[in-house]
Order: structure tokens, then sequence, then C-alpha cells
């Protein structure tokens, strides 16, 4: 099941895309797609449902962030062994962990806008993975039951904030756009293996990252294992799994107003995740 | 004006403390205390309630985090010159920033329950600023004015987690009942220099930490105005503004089950942010 949220920014309304990628409208069956709607239970009644009962959402509307009210993001650094290399940082032992802030959300669509003072905003693709269920010190063996789908992220960096503006990363993760998620979720049930999945990232078209989630160095499950050791997982938790190799920082080239970033996922068997193309803008003047 | 939540763990009421220091129930007028409810105009009506007119709450009622819907948890590391000295870091050229997940928010007579695996848990009393109005690239001088409320906040870390666990602080910073909040909000009305505050810590009845918020590197407005120059501040947020010299790393000795935190953050003429009393438990086996 692929749900999303459709209509204009700050009034939009969840709804659902049927197989052949038309969008049916939700709203009249669940209020709002909130951390309480990937509730198992919430989860299986909407799967019961007949799209054909319910009313298409003609044209090509926006899609917004597909998820209110997510609660926490948080993400994994130096994920994938060929990222680290061009980082120049040794692959980690341990999953390094850092956050967003929620601010930084946008949607799948919407335009990453530079923040003013940046100066080297980059790019980074990443599988997102959508809590469901609570999650405290679960096994590794149970942590994707815990998993109520997954997304794409843009886990967009200001280098120079991130670096060097005083050792914790969050400053340069979490300015206004910088975490564009979507463009739907996929619920848990159409990913049977989260390490079986192609991950790119272009800017106007050139390719710029092309990875398999097969190659994290720390899987979903044992990701979700371990963060779980540290802290209590909740209901619309956002956990980014890390990028892999491609990312600017690697070869000194950062986003500039009027490029356009696109990015996806895609799984065997005609499985996707979906694509996000997102605008690079300045920030307008306040 | 004191605004409080009563009643046992996950049935909380919303209320208010009377300056007697009786408690009011609010239900009846606020469905519930959420950041929502710290927008000006709301706060002005509750103000204008006549106390006289809310139902008492009897006896001394079990006091829960005093605001729902929290949305982010940032804290500022090393923001008191002699703190920074006990670590045996430099004190920092700019506000040093990480967060807690929030999931670690518990009461303000809730026990710490040391977390499965930890060795080196530790205190520090901070002033706590409840964010009530979006603050986006905000200037010194009109931070305060972004300011719902101010509390008493245990930013609870497991130096082991923190230190030795990979770079970022957020793994020691998070785990379940790692950050005590309360035991009220007391709104920026009341508290006309965040900058005049005491703080102070005791364990089992021994001065731990006694220190003045006027000793801050970087004070309440400055790290607003700063802090918002990378984020969009969004109501309900909660800003730890560091914490005073007399943690327990500075001296090798961290919490055990038994011993008994209290906190507090006192200003002058009378005003008081309230105490809190935490004992300290070891979580039970799972």
């Amino acid at each position: 099941m692929r749900l999303l949220r459709h209509g204009s920014p700050g009034a939009e309304k969840p709804g659902l895309m049927t197989p052949d990628g038309s969008i049916r409208d939700l709203s009249a069956r669940l209020p709002e797609l909130t951390p309480g709607a990937l509730d198992p239970a919430c989860l299986k009644r909407l799967a019961g449902l007949d799209p054909d009962s319910l009313p298409p959402v003609m044209g090509a509307p926006r899609l917004g962030v597909p998820l209110v009210g997510i609660g926490n993001i948080l993400c994994i650094g130096l994920n994938y062994r060929d990222h680290a290399a061009e980082t120049g940082l040794p692959p980690p032992a341990e999953p390094i962990l850092f956050s967003k802030h929620t601010s930084a959300l946008s949607g799948p669509c919407d335009a990453i806008r530079l923040a003013p003072g940046s100066t080297r905003t980059d790019w980074e693709v990443e599988l997102a993975v959508i809590i469901g269920r609570p999650a405290r010190r679960v096994s590794e063996a149970q942590a994707l039951d815990h998993v109520a789908a997954y997304a794409v992220l843009n886990d967009v960096s200001e280098r120079s904030f991130q670096i060097d503006r005083g050792g914790q990363w969050i400053k340069g993760k979490s300015c206004d756009t910088y975490c564009p998620l979507g463009p739907w979720l996929t619920t848990a049930d159409e990913v049977p293996d989260p390490q079986s999945l192609g991950l790119w990232l272009s800017v106007d078209g050139e390719m710029r990252q092309n990875g398999q989630t097969g190659d994290m160095i720390f899987g979903v499950a044992e990701l979700i294992a371990y963060v779980s050791r540290f802290m209590t997982l909740k209901p619309g938790d956002v956990l980014a799994t890390g990028t892999p190799a491609g990312v600017g920082m690697g070869r000194g080239e950062y986003l500039r107003p009027g490029q356009t970033v696109r990015l996806g996922i895609d799984g065997p068997d005609g499985l996707t995740l979906g694509q996000m193309t997102l605008p690079v803008e300045a920030t307008p003047e306040d």
C-alpha cells in the first residue's frame, strides 16, 4: 500500500496510490495520516478498503510530506563503506547516530531552499524507515516488525554548518527544506527485503549516487535493534539509514540555485519507493 | 502563571497552580496542554480566568511532563565556563548544539531509571526554555518574544554512551527517563530576566551544583537567535541551556539505585520555577 498526502502546502489530505498510479482520497476514512495511522490495526483496515470506493483525485496534485506528527528524525552517519571512504573517515565500528530537527521536513516536489549563509550544501539519498510500533531494546530478529513503512529521504546537509560550527552535526542537517521525504509511504509488507533496494540521485540529470542498500555496513534490522538499546523509538519516528558514495563533498561540488535534484529508490520485481524531483533555490530575502 | 499537568501517568489533565500553591483543574477550559496552548492568545485567555472558578485538585497529585507534543529537545553543551573547565574542554567559541530524543521525557517526580548497560549516568540541572512562537532567524533583541515559558530540566546523561559510542552525543542523552522536565511551566511574563536565576542540584541531600544563569557563556536570547539561524524553532520545542559546574563526571561520581536527586531554579523577589525530586532506580528486567 502506498500512502500519501495530496494538496497545497498546509492543506494536504490523506490519500493512497493504486497500483496503476492513480490517487484516491482517503480523507473520508482517515482524518489525517499521523503516527496513529501507522498502527498495524489501522494499516490493516486501510488495506481492506476497496480503492474503487474512494474518490479519485484528478490531475497531478502536489504531494506533501507523507506523514504529519513526525516525532524524531534520527540519522545514521557513514553507513556505506564507499561513502565513508570518500569522506576520508574510517568505517565506523558501530553506528554513528545524529538527528535532524523536524522543521527541516519538506515535500517530495518542494524546493530545496539554500540556507542563508550556506556555502556547501550537499545531497544524500537515503532509505527512510518509518517506525509503526514502539521499539525498545528489540532484537535484530524482531526489529522489522516495528517498521510501518519505507520512503525516500534526502538528508540535505550544509557541510560548513555541520563540520565547522562546533562539533555536533545537527546544525548542518536541520535548515528549512533540508529533509525532503516522500513521495509516499510504501508499507513494509511490500518491501520483503530492505537490503535489496537500489538508491540513486542525480543533479541536473547527471548521476551522482547509485548504490545498493545491500552495501550498508549495518543493515536496517541491526540499526533498529542497535538504536533501540539507547532510546525508545516511537511510532512516527523516522530513521534515515545512511547514504552511499557520490555526495558533493567527495568531489568539492555543491548545490546551486537553478539546479534540479532527482532521487529515487527501486527494488526487484517492479517495486519502487518512488522518485522525488527537487528544484534548488536561493532563500528569498526575509 | 504556572501551568502543569496532574494525574497518573498517561492520564494527566491540564491545571494551573495558584500563587498560594494550590492546584486548579483546567480541563474544562483546555483539553490538553499542547504547543497550541502556548500561543500568546491562548495564554492570555488562560491568564484571564478566575482561579476560583476552576475546580480545585485536592491532595498532592502526581505531576507529569508539563507539556505534551514536545517536538524537539535541543540542548546547549558546555555553556558555563566552570562546567567546560571541569570537563577538560575549552569554552566553546560558539554554542554547541545537540539533541535528546523526545521519548526521554519524564515527569518531575518520576524515577530516573538507569539504562541497561549504563555505568556512568550523570546529572545536569538546566534552565529549559519552551518556545511559544516560531523562531526563524530572529534577532537577539526579539528572541525572548518567542519564549512561552521556562522550566527546570535535568539533562541526565550516560557518559559512556555519550562519549565512547561513536562521536555524536545523542546516544547518551536519550534513554527513557533521562529528560525530567517540570515541575510546571512558568510563563515568560513572570521571568523578567532569565539571566538572574539560581539553579542547584543535590544528590542525597549533598549539594552538587549551585550556579547562576548569569554565568552562561551565551545567554538565552543569544542562544535563541543563534539556533534560529540554522533551523526554525517551533512552538513546543524545548531548549536546554546548559549546566553549571558540579556534574558527576567532574569528580568521577555517578548515580546509583536508591539515591535521590533534587534540583530547582529560583529567582529574585520570591520567584521560583519549582523543584523536582527524582528517585534513582535500576531498570526492571524486561
